[in-house]
């Protein structure tokens, strides 16, 4: 793949915030090969972000293979890493998935559940944008902030 | 295989119980084919108990199978289950197995974590009678109940 065919810009903004930061970070953790080692940030980042076109090449059923698992799984790691350092409580989170792609991603706190969300079409998972993916991550994260702060001796269990 | 071989005896009155009946109405939930629509209860839990014995036959290492998840699935769903009887909140249970039967089962009550449990061995799933499991699942349903009525609030979000 050449540079000019990636959905995220080498200057795109959004790759210098904590998210995409932490994001990359949760690509490399699983990188057991090195592949990423000689990577760009918005190369590692690329395939999160899914153009319409892109979008509408990839069948409406469909089981979600190892490489969807992973990224859905870096997305929620990379959040719950955010959860744990504006809160410094351990934030963990479980995905389960049933099938055809369909299943529940959580992030608890303690015994706090700082987020529940249902799964769909996991297979086709992705962004339109970076930065609304990052918008996405940010809006969960608030959330999530919100019940802890509400909460703070149910997370602290 | 014949009665005189299974585990747990046609009148051993754990079968009586609210937890067992509960058990049995989960594994009948997953018998698409009507399997043990002429089974006696005792048959239908046989398979949660394993003797000594039958324990050391099953290799240490090794991964779970669809019949052992559906096991575990109905064991805590049926906990699940009693704890949404109890205390009129639903009760929902998220299993996450990771490689080699390892992984980590939840159940939630609203925003409240009311159990959270790391499974291993999974593939080895199983109780040594029918009484020592009707322990763990009363055990498991009388620390969510705590929970929940510690943080009702939470429960109820």
């Amino acid at each position: 793949m050449t540079e000019t065919t990636l959905n995220i810009a080498a200057d795109d903004p959004v790759l210098g915030t904590d998210f995409a930061i932490e994001m990359v970070r949760q690509m490399r953790a699983v990188d057991a090969y090195g592949t990423y080692d000689t990577w760009s940030t918005n190369k590692i980042l690329d395939p999160f972000v899914l153009t319409k076109p892109q979008k509408r090449e990839i069948p409406v059923v469909g089981d979600p293979d190892e490489i969807v698992m992973s990224r859905v799984k870096a997305f929620y790691n990379a959040i719950a890493a955010l959860i744990e350092k504006e809160c410094g409580l351990m934030a963990v989170p479980t995905i389960n998935l049933t099938h055809e792609g369909f299943g529940r991603a959580l992030i608890t706190v303690g015994k706090l559940v700082v987020m529940d969300k249902t799964l769909r079409d996991v297979h086709r998972f992705g962004f339109p944008t970076l930065s609304k993916m990052k918008d996405e991550a940010d809006k969960i994260l608030s959330v999530a902030l919100e019940i802890v702060g509400e909460y703070p001796k149910v997370a602290g269990l």
